[in-house]
Formats: C-alpha cells, sequence, structure tokens
C-alpha cells in the first residue's frame, strides 16, 4: 500500500460532525453504537452501474484518525466545545466496525457501499472524509469505465491532470481510471506512488522551440529511438506533420531498423485526418505506427470517432474523464440505519420522505450478489444482518416496488458484496494491490451483461429486499419510523 | 501564509515534462531562456469574466520545488533519462522570473494570467502545476462570485466536502470560494489552515438519535443556546419540524433572554416552505430567528428562490459550486510565447490555427487596466513588455479583430494587471493575506459595470492589444510564424 498523504485528515469534516459530536459528549450519548450506510441513488450518466473506488483512502484515513495539540487547540479558540470533550478527543482513535464493497466492483443505486458501526462521536466524524474519498473516485472509475468501453479494446491514457479540481484530484482521478481500465495516464507523480504507468512524448512547445518542425522530429527522434511519438498538427497535419515525421523516421529510425513509432493528433477532424493518415504512413511503409488522439474526447467522441471508421490505436483522455464533466458529482450520503441500545440490541431508523426515492433501507445489512448459471449476475439481495438464508435451495427473489414481480433463482451461485475491512478498530482486510484491484473490475464486468452496460437506456439491474427486510421497512413506513 | 501542503509536489508534473526537459538537456537547449503564458479562452457558464486564484499554492509549489533521491531514483527505473540529466535534476531549483494577476482579481479571455520567463527545462516542467492550481481555484471563485451575486447581500456558505473532488478540491475549493465572497465554509480544515470561518450544527442523524425531534431540539439549545440552528426538514417541516423548534426555543432560549437563533431546510419547495417557516416563526414572537436553505443549490436556484419571495436570511450550497458542475473545467492553457538568444534578443512565437480562437498572442508581454472618470473599468490592453506607452496623454485603444472600432480613452487612470512573483528565482511578492485578497476581490468586482456581471448574454469586456504588439502579430500571422 502507498500511503500517498500522510498528513493528518481528521479536519477535514463538516463542522456540524464536532458539534454534534460534542453534543453527544455532553448528553451521555457519544459512546452510543450507531450503524451508517453509504449509498447512492442514481448512477451518473443515466448509466447502469458504477464502480465503487476510493477505499484505500478511507482505510488510511481511518488509521491516521487522530487529534494533534494543534488541533485542539484550534478547537478550543473557537470557544464552543467543552474541555472534557477536547480531552476525549486527545486519545481519539477508531474503535468500530467497518464493512465495504471492495474497490472495482460494480455498485447499484442503494445498496450500502461501506457500513459503519461504531460510537456516535466516531460515526458522525469520519462522515465527510468517508464520502469524499468514495464519492470522488467513484465518479471517475464509473465515467473512465464508459470511456474505455467506448475505446473497444484500444488503449485509453488519462490526459487529464491540468485540468484537475486539485492534485489529490489529479493523483486519485488517475488511479481511479486505472482502476476502470485505462492503460497509464500522464500523470508522473501516480506512477510514483502507485505503479500506474506514467507515458508522454512531447508538446506543442518542443516542436516550437526547433527551427522548423523536421529538426524538431529528428531531434526527438534522435533521443528517443524507440518511443518516438510525434505530435503532428503544430502546423498543418497532412501538408507539415505527418510528412515530416515520415522524414524523420525514414532519416533516424529506419537506419537503427526500428519499426515501432508514432504519431499523436491534438486537434482538428480526427475521423477525417486519422484517415488520411494512416493512407500517408502506410504508403510509406511505416504500417506499425501507431495513430494516437487526444482532444476533448469522452466514451461519445471516441464511440462517434470510431463509427466513422477514424484510425486510431490509443485515445488521450483528459478534461472530460479527469472531472467527470457530463456530470461531475458522484452522489454517495451517509445515512443513520440503526442504533444499538446497551442490551446490544438494533433498533432500526428510518428517513421518511415524500420523495420516495429517498427513503431509506432500515437496519443493520448485508448485501448478496446472485450470478446465474452462466456465471452472469442476475440481481443483487438486500438481507438484515443476522439473517442467514439457505443458498442451498432455489431462492425467490421479488420487486420491493411491485411486489408481484417475482423470480424464483436455481442453479445459482452467491458472493456476498462487503467485507469486512476494520473490526473493533482493528484492520482485518487484506489490502489488494492496485493491480489486482484492476483485474477485480476487469472480471466482475464480465459477469454483467451488455445490456446493463449499454450508455443509453440500459436494463435496470435488481436490488431487492429480503423477506424479513421488506417487512421491516414496510411496517416502519406504516408505522411513521416506530418500530 | 499557511502551507497547506508541505509535501513535495514537484513530480505532479505531466511526464512529457519530463521527457522534453531530458530531450532539451541532451540537445543543450536546457538552459535557452524561453517565454511561457498562462491564459484562457472563454469564461465558464457564459459569464462576462472570471475571477482568478490559486496563485498562493503556485508560489508554494514553485518555492518547494526539489527532486528527492527517491524522485530520481523512480525516474532512473522507467529506464530513459540521461544520467547527466538525472544530475541536473539532484540541484535543481527554479532560477526564473513569473509575474502574475493577484488572486482575486477579475480577468478576461486571452489576456495572461501569469508568465515565466525561465531556462526551458525548468519552464517546461512547471506547466502541469501551475495550470492546475490556477484552473481549479479559478473554475470555483469564478463559480462562488456567481452564486454570492445571485443571494444579493445575504450570506452564502460553502457546504460541498463531501461531493468535492478529492481532499485539496475540498479544502482549496472552500478557499477560493470564500475569496470570490462566501461568508464561510462547513469544511473545518479551511478554517484551521486558512482562517475561513467553519460553522454548522446538526444533521438530520442528530435528530434520529433522539426518541423524539422535540426532545432532539431542546438538548441542541442546551448545548448551544447562543448557536441553535435546527434542521427542521426531518419528518415534516411545517406540521412538526418548526412547531417543535419554537417550542425549544420558547422552553429552553426564551428563559435565557436569548432572541438570535435559527432554523435550517434541507429538501421541499423552499419558496412555499420558507414564506411558511416566516409566518410561523413571526407569529410566535421569534422575528430574528433566522431562515438557513441548503439542497441543491446554485445560482438559478437562487435567483428563482428570491424572485418568488423566498424568505431566506443565508443559503448553504454544496455541490454545484465545489465541483462547479455545471461547467466544472476551467481552461487555462501555457503557452510558449517567445525564445530568448544568446545576445538576449526575445524571438516571439506564435501559435497559428485554424481555429481563429486558438491563435496565439506572440511575445513578451504586459497588460494594463484602463479605469474610466468613475474609476470603472473600460479596458484591458495588453503591451509589448519593452512598451512604454505614455499614460498623461489620450490614449486610442482599438479592437484587435475590427480595427475600425476605435476609441479614445482621455480622463482615465491605468493599473498593471501582472506583478513580479518571483525573480532570478527570489519571491519577490509580499503575499496578501486572505482577508485581504478576498476584499480586492469585492473592490475589483465594484469597478465592473453590472452588464459585464449579469448572468445571461454579459456585455463583452474590451481586451485590447498595443499598436505595436497588434503589427508583431499580424506580421507574424502573414509570415507564417516567421519573424
Amino acid at each position: 500500500m502507498n500511503l500517498h498523504r500522510e498528513e493528518n485528515m481528521t479536519m477535514l469534516c463538516d463542522f456540524y460532525e464536532l458539534t454534534m459530536g460534542n453534543g453527544y459528549f455532553k448528553k451521555d450519548m457519544g459512546e452510543q453504537i450507531v450503524y451508517f450506510d453509504v449509498f447512492f441513488r442514481s448512477v451518473p450518466d443515466g448509466g447502469g452501474f458504477a464502480i465503487v473506488a476510493g477505499l484505500e483512502q478511507a482505510i488510511e484515513y481511518i488509521r491516521n484518525l487522530h487529534f494533534s495539540d494543534e488541533n485542539i487547540a484550534y478547537l478550543r479558540s473557537r470557544n464552543m466545545f467543552d474541555e472534557g470533550f477536547l480531552d476525549y478527543l486527545r486519545n481519539f482513535r477508531f474503535t468500530g466496525d467497518i464493512y465495504a464493497v471492495p474497490e472495482g466492483t460494480p455498485v447499484f443505486p442503494r445498496e450500502p457501499l461501506l457500513t459503519v458501526r461504531a460510537p456516535a462521536i466516531q460515526a458522525q466524524l469520519i462522515e465527510t472524509f468517508l464520502l469524499l474519498t468514495l464519492n470522488h473516485q467513484s465518479l471517475i472509475a464509473t465515467k473512465a469505465s464508459r470511456v474505455v468501453r467506448a475505446a473497444q479494446g484500444r488503449a485509453v491514457m488519462e490526459f487529464g491532470s491540468r485540468r484537475a479540481q486539485g492534485a489529490d484530484a489529479a493523483i486519485l482521478g488517475a488511479r481511479a481510471a486505472y482502476i476502470a481500465g485505462c492503460s497509464g495516464t500522464a500523470c508522473t507523480i501516480t506512477d510514483e506512488l502507485y505503479g500506474v504507468k506514467a507515458l508522454g512524448t512531447m508538446a506543442h512547445s518542443w516542436v516550437q522551440m526547433f527551427p522548423d518542425e523536421l529538426s524538431a522530429f529528428k531531434a526527438y527522434c534522435e533521443c528517443y529511438p524507440t518511443n518516438a511519438v510525434l505530435l503532428v498538427d503544430t502546423y498543418d497535419v497532412l501538408n507539415s506533420g505527418v510528412p515530416n515525421a515520415i522524414k524523420a523516421f525514414n532519416e533516424v529510425l529506419k537506419p537503427l531498423g526500428i519499426e515501432k513509432c508514432g504519431i499523436r493528433l491534438d486537434s482538428g477532424d480526427l475521423a477525417y485526418l486519422t484517415k488520411q493518415c494512416r493512407k500517408l504512413l502506410d504508403a510509406a511503409g511505416w504500417e506499425k505506427c501507431t495513430i494516437t488522439c487526444s482532444n476533448s474526447l469522452d466514451e461519445y467522441a471516441i464511440r462517434e470517432l470510431l463509427r466513422q471508421g477514424g484510425c486510431v490505436d490509443s485515445f488521450g483522455v483528459g478534461e472530460r474523464m479527469i472531472t467527470a464533466s457530463s456530470e461531475p458529482v458522484f452522489g454517495g450520503v451517509y445515512k443513520l440505519m440503526a442504533v444499538e441500545d446497551e442490551q446490544g440490541v438494533i433498533h432500526p431508523r428510518i428517513k421518511i420522505s415524500e420523495n420516495v426515492a429517498k427513503i431509506t433501507i432500515p437496519g443493520f445489512k448485508k448485501t448478496y450478489r446472485f450470478y446465474d448459471e452462466h456465471g452472469m449476475a442476475a440481481a443483487d439481495c438486500i438481507f438484515l444482518h443476522d439473517e442467514e438464508p439457505d443458498f442451498t435451495q432455489p431462492f425467490e427473489l421479488f420487486d420491493p416496488e411491485f411486489t408481484w414481480k417475482r423470480k424464483t433463482m436455481e442453479n445459482y451461485s452467491v458472493k456476498p458484496l462487503q467485507l469486512p475491512i476494520f473490526l473493533k478498530g482493528e484492520l482485518v482486510y487484506e489490502l489488494p494491490t492496485l493491480e489486482e484491484i484492476r483485474a477485480h473490475c476487469a472480471a466482475e464486468l464480465d459477469t454483467l451483461w451488455d445490456e446493463v452496460k449499454r450508455f443509453d437506456e440500459p436494463h435496470k439491474y435488481y436490488v431487492d429486499l429480503s423477506q424479513e427486510l421488506w417487512e421491516l421497512r414496510d411496517h416502519l413506513l406504516r408505522n411513521k419510523g416506530k418500530e
């Protein structure tokens, strides 16, 4: 595990988490065990699923969680916190349990991505950072997955650092994009810290630094004969850029016996230009020269470019992926689902709303993914945590809204979606490497039907409730939240 | 100056900056003095101007710039860099000049926000981070300025940390929002590091933790009698939330003689609900109770809410401001404008494009803002750096595209837009405090006509070129870039 951020992010919390914490402390409620879920309500861009990411950074955060003397001095200066509470914060550490869906897993609206069971002050304090890291990286992984699917097997490079919303957005956005299938990044530090291969050759300024384009290209080929990817659009792609690239390849690479090289286009009509470039390169005997494109691309631009027969070997995707610009917010929320009394009895809590989509699924829960006889994901079903369903028998799933819609699963297998991450404050999860996360993501995507993966009007994947959970929720709804 | 990030961000660069740097080194071009400008081409959301921000973080970055042994070991492991170049990096520090527009200044498309004069390797290396910090914070400051204007003098709080694109986006986004006129933030660490007042009281979970809403409200009033802002929409705003809030105020605050208190609404039809809440509060004698709103707000939602007579005293604005979700990219670019030969002669460089908007303004330049006799900003005009215009005489400005459009300024004053920040690698700029930056922003905004500030079809502010610069550009365009 690479610790990018060794800084203490404990104070990256919403101020209300501290005022509530101080309030719970004063009212002697600080140690009451509570249950919170992180979940989201809709997939960005109207997609059929999201890719969850950001857990590793949540784990780093929880492990580093503590208040320094400076933090406490700042809080004291605000003149609203009890000295007893500030004393309590001095020895603060996380002692609860966290369950979470592993990074890289496709996930669906309403199911818990992460569940916290902890004393109230602790559970409340970690709300902001948990949401921030899961929302950010899930947003970028979900967007990158769309871009990678549009590229149909061609390499997609993440190129967006300069337009990212801050340094973490650049560094960890590139990490999230890699999880979802990108091949590499332009962001050097993400390679150094996380091993996401960083690549890049030249900007227009390289070409402009030389008296003419040909000498710029020859100089680059001389410096990097085995990695010569030339940017051909500084002056005129077809009349100057590609002819000069071919000359430089012929004069520098050919004598060395090198056939591997490339060109990059960063402007203009890419469908037209790449086809013309391909012809010129092939006619000159540079069939192995690759063509990379990189101008304001996203999943739709790539799909259209390929539909029109563009000759592209790889894509560099910048601002539209690193900011998920078409819908730059992943709306994960953190909601109280239950409180535990001193006898250890769990009392569910529900948030009722006029807006049916905002009604929560109460209680301490667990989720299983059902796979059919072909190994394809058929549905997820959420259970109460202490249920022990018999998966050796046929299992009847039903739609929680339209309960007459029922389906009996036979010849199925199940997998729990959430794994224990922290138990009693101890990390019990063996962190996978980034390569393992990326492989997990690819393998899990293979279990989703194409109907779920398409961009337009995807099939709505089933997220069901167990009979027992459905009845609990129905009871609470009828009783306006009272048990 | 608060150093939020003491981490070394030198490696947060695009990989091509290192491959080009190594190339310049090998070709003995690394020490050649070059000039780069940061500028942008269009204002997000179709606005009439942007607010520049992020310079303080650029300065921190430049001051921390160095390659650690670990950084060099990583680069060596990539097997493409010369040992001589790696040796050079070992003692690398920034030795050039940087000029920049102070943070909080309204700025316009095409004018230089920041200019670098430095040896080629250095100037190239800092491209990504300079763009990243200026693009991110200018994006958020520009968006926040719109939200603050829509609120017409009412306080706007930044509430978006949980939906920010990473930790820096939360921390520094709140900083940028404050520069543009927000009153505070929910992000505690931004207060601790930058002194942006953090505020916040309770989430729905506070209410759900108690047996009923009234006891939750009374408990909060007991904990914070002088800062009791109660969230009234957990169950039912008008039938439960506000009546319970009034009861809690009456039972806890009234006996203490406290009249200052508040309620917050986070859902529902805010125009309707706030009017009803106001009536209930006033009828109960709580005229001084403030009403805060906070559900998916942006400048348009706020404008509409006020137009419909919503009774709101302050706004909490979250995801739509912290991600600038309506247009989440500020498109600042970094372009080579000139190279200096060994005799110290500056040779301009121009990037010519089919797309006229993408043609650069060549040369080493400086910009003046012209104010009319009322002190209102009339136009900006860009000059070559060695020009010495006589501002004691009437000055003729002209449109660089439609050159017959001319206007002679009389009774005017001018102010240079860019100030020296680093000279020969030394910081020569006295960093203003955040309060000073915020005050500067407010004062400069007051010099803009309302026509420039409106949201829809704003007046296009003039950014002109001096006669000499216009002629240089025209000459280079006619000569396809050759001097």
